[in-house]
C-alpha cells in the first residue's frame, strides 16, 4: 500500500556568486531535493550539495538564450511537487530581490501546493560589501534603495530619492538613469560604481561620478553588473579590501556595449 | 625565534534570528576565531560554531543597559587584531544594514589592521519573506528602501518614496512615519506590517493599513520590530507561510508602549 507523500516547493537565494555565502538552510534543502531548478547565474558549486541521483534542471536565461519562460517554469515546479517531490528552486542573491520568487510562491499557492522560502545573501548588499562599500552610513547615507534598470520595468515612474540607490539589471539604462538624476538635481560629482562579477574572484570595480555616468554613450563594464550611486560610493577608495583597486569609469568609455546586458544575482 | 603572526577582523553578517540563515563563510570564519564579539540580536546557537577556547565577549546594547559605546568596540576589535588575534565581530543581520559595520571598518584602516566582510542575511529582506511579504513583484512594487526609525536620525529630513518602505529600529517613531506619509498623499488604505521576532518560532506578524497606524497612540508588538509599508504587504495574506495566521494590526492599539524599543536585527 502505497503511502502518499505530499511535495514542497522550496525558492532557495543562493548568494551573490561566492558560494561561500550560501546559507545552512539553502544548503539543507538541497541536500534533500528531488530536483532542482537552477538559474544561470547560479555557482555551479553549490550543485555539490545535491544528493547522488537529485535531477538538475537548468532553466536560466543567458545572452541569446530565452530559457522557458517564467509561466512554464511555475508549471513545472507545481507539477513536480503534485507528483510528491521535493522541488529545490535555486535562484541568484534571494528569491523575492528582483528574482521573481513571488511570481512561483503564487503558482504555489493558486495550485495548492505546500512551499518555503530561504532567503539569501542579496548582490545588492554583499557585491557592494566586497567593492568596499557600506550602502548605508551615518553621517553619509541614512537610507538605501534596490530598483531595476531592466528597460521597460519603467524605472522614470519613480526613481526612489533615497540617499544610496543601488541597481540592479544594470545595461545601457544606467546611462539614462543618471542623466535623469542629474535633472532631479543630484549634484554631478555624485560618486558611482559599476561593480561587475561582484564578489567572484573576477570582481571588477570602476568608480566615477554622475556626470562621468551620463556623458558616457556606452556602458562597458564586463556583465554581470550592478550599480551603486550616492556619498558612500567614496568610501570604497579608504575601504576596499577584497579583488584589486577600483577603476576609473572614464577607463572604460570606449569599449564597447555588448558587455553590460546581463544581470547581477538579486 | 618567535614570527609575528598578522591579526585580522572580520565583520560578520549573523543573519536575521533563525540560525540556519548563517553563511557557511560565517561558520568558517567563527571556526577560526581567537576571540568573537557578540551583538546583542545574535542567535546563541551560533556560538557552538566557536572553537574550543575561544573568547567571546559580549558587547550589546540591550532595554536598560547600555553596552561599551561604537568607539569602545571600534578599540578593543582593533586591539585584539594587533596583539595577532583572529577577530570575529558577529553582528545581526548585515554588517552594513544598520550595523555601523562601516564605522568598525574604517577604524581597522586607520590603525593599519586588515579586515573582511562577511555580509549576512539582512532582517529586512528575511523576516518579511518569513512573513509571506515579497518586498518587490512585477505589478506591485518595482523598488523598495531601507531606512531606520530611530528617533534622531532624522528621517523626516528625506523619508524615501520608493514603492515598499522597510523600517527598521521601529520603535513609537513608526506612527510619526505613518502620519508623514498620509501628509504626503501615500493612500490610507496602503496596507502596513509590523513583524516581531522575525524569523524566529516565536514570530509575530501585524497588519493593518497607514490610516490603522497613524491612528495609534502607541504601538505594542513585542520587539524586536521591523515594519513594512506598501502593497505588497497585501500579499501576506495569501503567502503567508510561516508562523500562524497574520493578526490585525489594531487588536494590539492598547497595549503597552514599552514592548516596541528594541531593535531588529540589520
Amino acid at each position: 500500500m502505497s503511502v502518499h507523500r505530499a511535495g514542497r516547493v522550496f525558492l532557495i537565494g543562493a548568494g551573490p556568486g561566492d558560494p561561500k555565502l550560501v546559507t545552512l538552510r539553502a544548503c539543507e534543502v538541497l541536500r534533500e531535493a528531488d530536483v532542482i531548478f537552477v538559474d544561470a547565474l547560479v555557482s555551479p558549486s553549490l550543485l555539490a550539495f545535491a544528493r547522488e541521483g537529485a535531477e538538475i534542471v537548468d532553466v536560466g536565461k543567458r545572452a541569446g538564450h530565452c530559457g522557458p519562460s517564467q509561466q512554464e517554469i511555475n508549471q513545472r515546479l507545481v507539477e513536480r511537487a503534485l507528483r510528491g517531490q521535493t522541488v529545490a528552486r535555486l535562484k541568484g542573491g534571494d528569491p523575492f530581490i528582483f528574482g521573481r520568487g513571488a511570481e512561483e510562491a503564487e503558482a504555489c499557492v493558486a495550485a495548492g501546493v505546500e512551499w518555503e522560502v530561504v532567503p539569501g545573501v542579496t548582490s545588492g548588499i554583499a557585491a557592494t560589501a566586497y567593492a568596499g562599500i557600506p550602502l548605508l552610513h551615518r553621517g553619509h547615507a541614512s537610507s538605501v534603495a534596490f530598483l531595476t534598470g531592466h528597460p521597460g520595468r519603467g524605472f522614470r515612474a519613480g526613481l526612489p530619492n533615497a540617499d544610496t540607490l543601488v541597481i540592479f539589471m544594470c545595461g545601457g539604462t544606467i546611462i539614462e538613469i543618471a542623466r535623469e538624476l542629474l535633472s532631479r538635481g543630484r549634484p554631478g560629482q555624485m560618486p558611482v560604481a559599476l561593480i561587475s562579477s561582484g564578489t567572484c574572484t573576477n570582481q571588477e570595480v570602476r568608480i566615477g561620478t554622475l556626470a562621468d555616468l551620463a556623458r558616457l554613450e556606452e556602458v562597458s563594464a564586463p556583465a554581470p553588473t550592478l550599480a551603486v550611486i550616492g556619498d558612500v560610493v567614496a568610501l570604497a577608495r579608504k575601504l576596499h579590501w577584497f579583488g584589486g583597486e577600483p577603476m576609473a569609469l572614464a577607463e572604460s568609455a570606449s569599449r564597447s556595449l555588448e558587455s553590460c546586458r546581463a544581470t547581477q544575482p538579486a
